[in-house]
């Protein structure tokens, strides 16, 4: 299943706003949401949204449990643009030669090569498949 | 319970920057999170968040039922410095003479009157206190 997503709205998945990931944060006394700003890639072709974690995050240990994610993109020149989009993560793979993280830290900083650090632990491609997306502003 | 909020980041709490809200969003099929932009105002003798919404909105029957929240607060001229807050709802009061909606308006988008409409319901205020407060950047 793919989304549509209006023209309108388009430039946003385009553009270096953050993403702001919600996920579920499993705990003995019951669960409660987690969120934080990410980079991310918006994957045209296959209609999935990008973002890279490592394995040390507890994003990325709420995600093995529990793949329903909900995200907010926002327009970098007017946060009242915004795109709401809910989904599920389909794939969490290797970062093979950093290609991701590298793709994301040339768009958003401009730089070459992110600054991995052996400690951060391994990199991963977290690949989430919307259900449903709805524009704003 | 307060927390403690570090000098460093205490500017952002007095901004006009948005809080990233997400809440836990109970279906037949189970629960997912659900996040969204919104106005704030931090209560500072309090400690306490305070956010606008109406009983129309389905953030509004996700805390009814789940009062847990994790909130995301930017820094507007600074996305990679922002408060990541999780936290209780400990109160959802009527916003009697829509006073709290009205000076969000006024701080944000500088109108002294919110526009509300009948159709968007009863204008209620959501107070949040935190339990955990981290800062980035």
């Amino acid at each position: 299943m793919t989304v549509d997503v209006p023209s309108s709205h388009l430039d946003i998945l385009h553009s270096t706003g953050l993403a702001f990931v919600a996920t579920l944060h499993h705990r003995d006394s019951g669960v409660r949401p987690q969120v934080s700003p990410t980079w991310f890639h918006w994957d045209e072709s296959a209609g999935h949204l990008l973002i890279s974690l490592t394995d040390r995050r507890q994003k990325y240990r709420n995600l093995r449990r529990e793949p329903a994610v909900a995200v907010c993109l926002t327009d970098p020149a007017n946060p009242y643009r915004y795109i709401e989009l809910r989904g599920s993560v389909v794939a969490i793979d290797e970062d093979h030669g950093h290609r991701l993280i590298d793709r994301l830290a040339s768009t958003y900083v401009g730089v070459s090569t992110f600054d991995h650090r052996p400690g951060d632990g391994q990199r991963l491609i977290v690949r989430i498949a919307p259900d449903s997306l709805r524009c704003f502003g």
